[in-house]
């Protein structure tokens, strides 16, 4: 099937998607950040913890892909972080070339304490997937925005996320405690 | 209908949006840095420009709320456009209160140029699209990630985001040359 996409409608789209992807990143940026201020880390910071964790150990370069950060910015916040006590560096035996970075046990029960104190009361994401949820039944599933990102970053990307939130699933840390929803509902929206 | 929705689900749900939104928007980054380098505009600047061109003037505070920057950002990069003479400062009879911009003939002139120059086959969003493109027979709509940009944001930003899309369609900058996607999926990618 031949696609013919004019400009205009190139430009519609890129500029329809810059918009919708901005202020989402944005609204998520800024939950982040509050999330995690509390224990003086800063997203990316508290981004190279989590995939450390997730992955049980991970390479500056997987931080970097996964993490979509520089190499430099995965590698200097790594080193912040070790100086911290945080995390530890580190070579593999079957891979020489790259450095691997490990979480501490203090990295580790730092982590777990910013899952234990995640609010998804605060979470302006979660708040506003709220209509759609009692519309579907269950949260959306962004299969569109999922097979985009498959497309551009590839099938590792999506295989790393998948382990990540697999990862999520078997933890011990996070309680199944339900959250009321409705409680917070009609609070002010934090935008 | 009361929603009960785990904080494991949250997290994980968050965790996957986070990934997702941060990827997207990074890639949305880099294609629109390097499209509008060449200009010597950076995002915030280039953005600027867009939005007052689309809405044919516009406040410093419309300016900073749907280019999901902070006023001072909105401002400053302002400032530096005036001083390159793209743009305008001025006061509205009927709102003495805010500072409006409005592009100058330069201006104008210039974020049609990047109109001009902008290339579909640069555009890494756009050929992460095709194969959904192929699969619907038009480009994906994203609706609920519009949906939830329009809880988040409220009513308004989606108003001016639609009267932005509105004027691209109107636009006679922009002409109808079918893009010939096929040509370059089998490029590599950029990424």
């Amino acid at each position: 099937m031949k696609e013919k996409i004019s400009k205009r409608e190139a430009i519609f789209y890129s500029h329809k998607m810059a918009q919708l992807s901005k202020a989402l990143w944005k609204a998520i940026e800024k939950d982040w950040q509050e999330w995690t201020k509390p224990f003086q880390l800063n997203i990316n910071e508290h981004h190279i913890l989590w995939i450390a964790y997730h992955l049980k150990g991970a390479s500056i370069s997987e931080i970097s892909k996964f993490g979509v950060m520089h190499v430099s910015t995965a590698f200097n916040f790594s080193k912040k972080l070790e100086k911290r006590g945080l995390l530890q560096f580190s070579k593999r035996e079957n891979d020489k070339r790259n450095t691997y970075i490990e979480l501490t046990d203090d990295g580790n029960e730092l982590l777990e304490a910013t899952l234990s104190e995640y609010n998804p009361e605060d979470n302006s994401v979660l708040r506003g997937s709220l209509p759609m949820t009692e519309m579907y039944g269950k949260l959306p599933e962004f299969l569109d925005l999922s097979a985009l990102i498959k497309e551009i970053y590839g099938e590792e990307y999506m295989e790393i996320l998948e382990r990540s939130l697999e990862n999520i699933e078997d933890e011990a840390t996070v309680q199944e405690e339900p959250t009321d929803l409705e409680n917070f509902k009609n609070q002010p929206k934090s935008s």
